[in-house]
């Protein structure tokens, strides 16, 4: 049997569908339906909502569940409907923080996810760009402006994960291969040196790692097992040597990855 | 006064985050002091994450604010400390859940942001790098595998928005710069034409442009708020004349932008 799960929202819809998608991943055994309804922010959209709610409650024969974040107490009630289960986030909280915190809440539409502070903004894009600028071991400047510089062998995952901090924490994460040159040396490359403090390693499972540099150079040297094998060994132990942290990037998502290195290093969030 | 604000999470912290920010974002008169508390995950942990709550409630002389998503029972038990507001999501709704869909949850850790699902895993991480391939009118490629080509003059914000859409949903989107080279043409440039229906524009207001290019290229026609004006009235000009949609990002954050584009064009998310 199908479900069908809406996330609803007057904003962006990116917390309703979190925080849907954090509860359903507790239940392995439906398969949901997901539909997304966001900038519903007039009352002639809630009762469209309301009405596609209701017709899927008959198309699917069981109760949808929708999953809502809307501020707006009109548009609230219109998307309230009983054929369906609402699981409804501000009805649920917003009464608890209010009593203790002695105010009313402001019931403003989509504060969490638009502008709410230039400077805050402007920090997160700088630190995009930043990122952008020093990827993959290109370093137009040097790097005391970084906050981070993860190192690795190349495909470990270092530049979707350094685009994650940028882009979601404002951290400016630079990224540096570890090549075969780097090896024997004993020591990290020099560009990278007066920084070692800022340095984290990204490392990786040698069968996965084929399989991935297999995608863009197929039956190379560069993707074969025992080089992958090899590198993956020289790699780990210059950061051992050098004393450099690593995580073993395997089975770990670009989520789990950020919010480790994060909170290994101590570093803070800049941007919400 | 200052209130602490504890997101805790037996894993990486993302959706307790969100889900307090967007309660925390209604009550603008109070400072918050935000502390994350990820891989809560042993009753070890559980019980000094408890004495810190009690340590700021002492401090702070009022009641922390606790934003859990803590699925394991007993690690929620032992964060639960009298001394704080505690809104505790699993607790909340999982059983609610559970009545409706005839089913016990699996209270299972950290089903989120894992990687749950591999192709799903690949295909975003396909998009980030079809994305960076992809950049400032860079087309090593042609463009029938891209979902989405974003065209708007330089610094209009195409490149973040391009990769929150890659990193987030798993949508391939490439981006090309509308320069004066292409205006006064009255078409799209040549590459982009077999793809009209790819086709989004991001716009700007000229004072905000200025203030961007300012900060890359200070005091050169480039960024000077006539040369600014002019570009932006011309790429609007072609946009609206070749039929493509287009959004104003002066005041909208990349996730605003991002959702907003993915509802105008019916883009599917590829990835939770």
């Amino acid at each position: 049997m199908r479900r069908t799960a809406f996330f609803v929202s007057d904003r962006t819809g990116i917390t309703a569908e979190m925080l849907g998608h954090s509860l359903l991943t507790q239940f392995e055994d439906v398969t949901f339906h997901r539909v997304t309804l966001p900038y519903v922010d007039t009352p002639e959209k809630a009762v469209e909502v309301a009405l596609e709610i209701r017709k899927h409650s008959v198309i699917d024969g069981c109760r949808p569940l929708v999953f809502s974040t809307v501020v707006d107490p009109i548009i609230r009630k219109l998307t309230h409907v009983p054929e369906a289960l609402v699981i409804d986030f501000f009805e649920m909280f917003i009464g608890p923080l209010e009593a203790e915190l002695g105010q009313d809440s402001s019931h403003t539409v989509g504060k969490s996810h638009a502008i709410v502070n230039f400077e805050e903004y402007k920090n997160r894009i700088d630190a995009v760009n930043f990122t952008l600028n020093h990827d993959d071991g290109v370093m137009p400047r040097d790097l005391s402006e970084a906050d981070l510089i993860l190192v690795g062998v190349s495909r470990s995952g270092k530049t979707p994960t350094c685009l994650y901090l940028a882009l979601q924490f404002g951290i400016k994460a630079a990224n540096y291969p570890l090549t075969p040159e780097d090896f024997g040396n004993h020591t990290m490359p020099k560009l990278l040196l007066p920084y070692r403090n800022k340095l984290f390693g990204l490392t990786i499972e040698a069968d996965r790692l084929t399989e991935i540099r297999e995608e863009r150079k197929p039956d190379s040297k560069y993707s074969s097992v025992e080089n992958c094998r090899f590198e993956i060994a020289e790699a780990e132990a210059l950061m051992r040597h050098v004393g450099v942290p690593y995580l073993n990037t395997t089975r770990m998502s670009i989520e789990e990855l950020a919010t480790t290195i994060m909170h290994r290093t101590g570093l803070v969030r800049r941007t919400y």
